[in-house]
């Protein structure tokens, strides 16, 4: 090759050239300890009216939030409150669920504060005023997996995001739970924060408890946060997370946990190196305990246990029973301790466990057990609305791990009370008959006609087998025909399908 | 507020509308299990042919490399070896370093495959050739931070990268060892190419070991990563990564460790609660020693240790002494099994380590102790080239925590056999002066005259506090002024300072 003197100025990007040392140093050196700086506090301003005015919130921007301190959230009333008082309008709140303790939202609402709301679900007064018309623009609900999604794609795009952490360095390294004080608030994993604090233009952490760094294992890194608040209370420990989940006493739940157990089994999903996540409902959590049972008379191991996280998986995993956990949301406090303990407890976040993509970890899912408001004989699934039409439930990852796993079991009474959980037609379609397999009850087990080899294996493992019709046909017997619920013509809710394309609308209940 | 009918199509992004579950499913369901899954391999191709050939990689692109397999990766030479075959011209090959393993690049850059390096050091016959004129363009040096920060602007734009792992599931969680097989290659942490997954436009995981889903804790997620090739030989274990790091004997550098350890005490860096790093060389290595001493004996911790991690630091965590590990490189297998077993011991990117700004872990350090090739009376550091001239070293990390330590101290003996170490002017800059604070050598202590408190500390400590200039003396009496170094006209290596700014350049040697 033909030797050739290069010109510094071919260099691409190179802005400055100063020889041997001479270079232009854009910083001051800090010369101060690790300690002292650490009291220095860059990024964590005077209030939470500081952060505000800092992210550059303008009227009619998007707010998020996550749900991870469940009816002990202490952080969104807090935060629409300063947010009214500042005189913000508007506003499309974004959080990953809300609970019954978000009834203050109702005034702001009225006062144009929130006119938009994007969430999972929606309990309590705020749900019941909702169905009842107190919104112009319907309640956007999506799946986890389709809040992911539309966080990824820019589709819901979030201005700013405030995100209550129960630790959080100087720095922004945010935690559900703290390594340097046993005695602070948990919540455990902080899944559905995390693309928040990634996609958002502005993150703001909202802590009362403030650490050294490193913050070290954690759910929000430093480089996602702009701003961090230090407030004297982010919720009230008792609403975000009880002891541990207790296993159901209903003897009804116990019959169809045990029938659920047998089924995973029967259709040939529990062999050594299965996978498996339990929905949050009693029934779905108890099959946890008749699995335990099978795989230790089997000498069996479970490769991964996902989603939400009770402290019956994480004893199976220290046990040595499930060798992996992917926890998206700890369920009980259980379940976090075990997350700040154990290294192969490992935190997820939302778009890893439920995206519309191959590689998504419910896909990876041989079963998933989940609960139901209502079924209908079309296999359809409502979790999101009563049997008055109310607002009252969330879609969760229902349709994501339903879609996402081989094997998807909807565990449900024929009847609760006076009402028939198993009809004709449910009231509103969240996760679709074509994705739901398996449906138990007390009373007998229905496959979806789409997966006979299911149906074979469950027969011949001495499974009462019956069709989804027979089943609704005997709620219908047990406790009558309800009357139909009444609808105005206003949509007061779109439900998104995991891919956000809408699958359902909501309307408001005419009550006259 | 007025009661007003929304209409479906006022939903933004909104593209289709079907109502009670009749959505247009765009995926048909995988009823297989998770183990037939696991199987079916996805994102693996068949060769490292197909996974070139589906990355889209053109003439004149950018490839990336990691350096963690470091004397004994297999990984550089075989895909250069490929695209060669292949007939790939022009290329630009950024690796966070190279080793003297990467000879055979020699040819593929006399051939016009590779016409552009990127890289934080070279050594051995690639870097004599380098150094003698081999390539048109000069090879540009980055610091570890430097390349971080040239990665996210896209100053550095990665087309491809291929990245070797020593496990990785099917889905690309990739990792730095193997929790299912005891027996694989080791490399422990992996923090230098997890930016390269994350940038580049496509990533290739190059692994010698798929393990079953969920290979977490994960170096690489699953959602970086587009392709895995299987192949049967990504490196030599012996040359990636000895045994335990051992103590130096060298009567010389114990007296350097002690003195440094001694040095950091004095300057008041060294307290309940501090943090720090040690570089690479033999004396800086020792240094820990002399510290876990001086912490038994004052009952003191260490808060985190950060960089380049090895076994020694990994045991004075687990006997309690160190409560965190930020860890970017493991240097000996001592230091990736305890990155494998223990929670607090986290894998760290070269970002969050060492990026320019505020955040940036460096920024946190109480203190560095680094070694040097040589020094001079204005402080600067030259680790990049010998004293003839020649490249034979790497940037690494140096520049980066010596500014950003409150404390940069340089262990660097006064002579190396024949050859002043401490001289009157550095060959190459590489750290400049303005961030260098103490330079202790076996024979006294010089102190930066910008941090007179530093000296003045060290003087009452009893430390043997002496100028620069006479120790530069004391080396020239002792072993003799070498003759200077002639060079060409011809620059070979430009070294960027970590803010991405030329400090210094490199020329050909001229040895006519």
């Amino acid at each position: 090759m033909a030797e050739k003197t290069f010109k510094l100025e071919e260099i691409p990007h190179v802005s400055e050239f100063s020889n041997h040392g001479e270079f232009k140093a854009t910083k001051t050196r800090n010369t101060a300890t690790f300690q002292e700086k650490g009291q220095s506090k860059d990024k964590v301003v005077g209030s939470l009216e500081e952060a505000i005015r800092l992210s550059g919130l303008k009227d009619g921007m998007t707010i998020s939030f996550h749900h991870h301190f469940r009816n002990g959230d202490h952080v969104i009333n807090q935060v629409v409150a300063k947010l009214a008082e500042m005189g913000f309008k508007n506003l499309t709140l974004a959080s990953s669920s809300l609970a019954s303790v978000h009834a203050p939202l109702i005034e702001y609402i009225e006062q144009g504060v929130i006119t938009h709301i994007e969430t999972s679900g929606m309990r309590g007064e705020l749900a019941e005023r909702v169905s009842r018309g107190l919104m112009d623009f319907p309640v956007i609900f999506r799946s986890h997996g389709g809040r992911a999604e539309a966080v990824a794609s820019g589709e819901l795009h979030i201005d700013v995001a405030f995100l209550g952490a129960p630790s959080c360095d100087p720095f922004g390294n945010a935690n559900g739970y703290s390594r340097d004080d046993d005695d602070s608030i948990m919540c455990g994993s902080m899944g559905y924060a995390r693309p928040d604090a990634r996609m958002a233009d502005t993150t703001i952490i909202i802590t009362n408890n403030l650490v050294k760094f490193p913050n070290t294992p954690c759910a929000i890194p430093e480089s996602d946060v702009d701003y961090i608040v230090l407030v004297d209370d982010i919720g009230d420990p008792k609403g975000i997370m009880g002891g541990a989940t207790r296993y159901t006493k209903n003897p009804k739940e116990l019959i169809i946990a045990k029938t659920a157990a047998e089924a995973v089994k029967a259709a040939g999903y529990v062999y050594d190196g299965f996978s498996m996540q339990m929905g949050s409902g009693g029934a779905s959590l108890a099959t946890a305990r008749y699995l335990r049972q099978m795989m230790i008379d089997e000498g069996i191991k479970c490769r991964f246990a996902l989603g939400g996280i009770t402290g019956q998986i994480a004893a199976m995993h220290e046990e040595g029973l499930i060798e992996k956990i992917l926890d998206v949301q700890s369920f009980d406090l259980d379940a976090a301790m075990s997350l700040k303990k154990n290294h192969c407890h490992q935190q997820s976040d939302s778009p890893t466990y439920a995206a519309y993509r191959r590689e998504a970890a419910v896909n990876q899912l041989d079963f998933v057990i989940l609960s139901a408001l209502e079924v209908d004989t079309d296999f359809n699934v409502n979790v999101l609305t009563g049997s008055d039409g109310v607002i009252r439930g969330a879609i969760g990852g229902h349709p994501d791990t339903a879609e996402g796993a081989a094997l998807s079991v909807i565990v449900c009474p024929l009847t609760r009370g006076r009402i028939p959980c198993v009809v004709p037609k449910v009231n509103h379609v969240v996760t679709p008959g074509s994705v739901v397999d398996v449906v138990v009850t007390e009373q007998g087990v229905a496959v979806n006609p789409a997966r006979p080899e299911v149906a074979e294996k469950l027969k011949a493992a001495g499974l009462p087998v019956a069709t989804i019709e027979s089943r609704a046909d005997r709620a219908e017997r047990s406790v009558g025909k309800p009357d139909p619920i009444k609808f105005k013509d206003k949509i007061v809710g779109v439900v998104m399908y995991r891919d956000n394309t809408v699958i359902d609308v909501v309307k408001q209940i005419d009550e006259d």
